[in-house]
């Protein structure tokens, strides 16, 4: 069954993969489908004796371009679509045992680049409205496969979580004639020296880019690498920029994994302008990559519970300035 | 640090408790503050020697009725407010072993009525728009303290998902003239024997309350238990329906826990009228208790990383017929 059903009662679409309770779980670096295929071995998704990047479609996808026909009968209240839209894998490095944090800052440009790339093909795509790609690291955030990889996924409409930020922003721009996003990376340089939001939450900042713990961080270890100039997507960005978006990206994965002494797990995503062409996106959409880290402290987990999943309210346990404090050290 | 801090570019509010942090964290039986107190131990949150249930403020609370105020300075971008609201316990039994699946139906009631009583009360309180009875069970999910209990908060404002879900209601009341939850609970009903929406999702219904796998249940065990009347909130139900209600809860309940052959951790809310007095909020709320269970299977949970996290778009392994079918069963 690979079908989107529509809740009513939300005004959301849920997407039905049955087939990925399946997928691999966890195999050994024996067994890894990402590593290069090696003679005598099992056969692989990658025919390449060795690589650099890698980009496929996700062998078991939440959407797909040529989906099934759903199987139930939509009804007036109960709408139903073929789960249409692209699921792809981006696997980093042909060493198993690597991380994003551990790649050189060229590879990681590579990586922007194929991002960049990737945003502008699906985006190209009749059908698909959002293009993001994102990386879960780590089984605290149930990654299934250990290799070094991200995924892109070609959503057929604005996902929930950037329609509403697209709509904040709409709101700011009507209010204040200009973009929230802009006004955000503003106020955290401002506010470095002695900045009327209490303090400083900046953890890097090149010329170009920065990165910082937000005002209303919603995870005890968030950041946010924005770009500073007002660029909607990934395929906005100048050479020097997608060169200081690597070197920054290396540095805060880098720095999360000396936080605790292990590779922190995270969600990195990029939330950028949609691709649909129903209206002028560019001037509410500013990208920016987040990252949400599980972990409140070495051993203790955020959960997302009653508040945050039934309310959709959260609660943070550690103060934005303290957080970014004890991140700056660990990035430069 | 206990502010609540406003996110300009998704416009929500989060809130800090950072004094949270060093809460209490899975004590044993003997260091068990919810027990009841007993001579020559330290004490408890709880002084009577025996209880049924009893209701108090959480000691450590995200939400306080007089609240210090925020460390920070406002600023036309960041907005702050104290965390002005409430956080009560309400714990189940003396029973520190027990758990609500394992209640008499009896005291499922006097917890329902707990519920109401608390919602009428705290609703009626200057500043409180919405009132939240929850429980987070099992420590997948994050619970700190597994003496049998739940909480009420009640926020200063309608959270996100409440308000998505009013919203929803909203347009579906004006292009339609009807109560969406009424709509669903018809046609899940309807969809017993040959529905339109493809196949029976009921696990259990009485005359005056049913318990569904929704038609888009965002986790894979999701169940929602809703009055079959047009009931905007817990204080609306007449002494049947409560009767009913927590029966239902207790069958629901104690059938997850033999799903897997232990204790299911889940996620229990109940969704309800705002008790804000800015609207007539009555034709739009109908009653809701979720569950959302984190588990897929027996080993495996099901983690919201980067689509649902980032994006807010679910995907989802199993299909709720099949859920319906596998739960039917267990919760007679």
């Amino acid at each position: 069954m690979t079908e989107r059903r529509y809740d009513p009662t939300a005004d959301e679409w849920v997407t039905f993969a049955t087939h990925r309770q399946d997928r691999t779980y966890l195999p050994s670096a024996d067994g890894c489908p990402l590593c290069p295929a090696r003679p005598g071995r099992a056969p692989t998704e990658v025919a390449s004796p060795a690589f650099q990047v890698v980009v496929f479609d996700n062998r078991f996808p939440a959407f797909a371009p040529a989906p099934p026909p759903p199987d139930v009968e939509p009804s007036p209240l109960f709408a139903v679509r073929p789960a249409f839209g692209r699921c792809e894998v981006v696997v980093y490095s042909d060493d198993h045992a690597t991380a994003f944090a551990d790649l050189p800052t060229a590879r990681i440009r590579m990586i922007v680049d194929v991002w960049a790339d990737r945003v502008r093909t699906l985006g190209a795509t009749p059908g698909i409205s959002y293009v993001m790609p994102f990386e879960n690291r780590g089984e605290a955030i149930g990654v299934t496969l250990t290799h070094p990889h991200g995924q892109i996924y070609g959503y057929p409409e604005v996902p929930p979580r950037p329609a509403r930020e697209l709509r904040a922003a709409q709101a700011h721009l009507a209010r204040t004639g200009r973009c929230v996003h802009c006004d955000v990376v503003a106020a955290e340089r401002a506010g470095r020296a002695d900045g009327p939001a209490g303090g400083p939450r900046i953890v890097l900042e090149t010329e170009t880019v920065i990165a910082f713990v937000p005002f209303w961080a919603r995870f005890p270890y968030e950041v946010h690498v924005v770009p500073v100039a007002h660029r909607p997507s990934l395929p906005d960005l100048d050479d020097a920029e997608r060169d200081d978006l690597a070197e920054v990206l290396r540095r805060v994965t880098h720095g999360y994994d000396r936080l605790f002494g292990f590779r922190l797990p995270y969600v990195m995503a990029a939330h950028a302008r949609p691709t649909d062409e129903t209206q002028d996106w560019d001037p509410v959409s500013h990208l920016h990559v987040e990252f949400a880290p599980p972990h409140r402290t070495a051993e203790k987990l955020k959960y997302l519970a009653g508040s945050e999943l039934a309310g959709g309210a959260f609660v943070t346990d550690v103060a934005p300035e303290r957080a970014a404090a004890r991140l700056r050290g660990l990035m430069r």
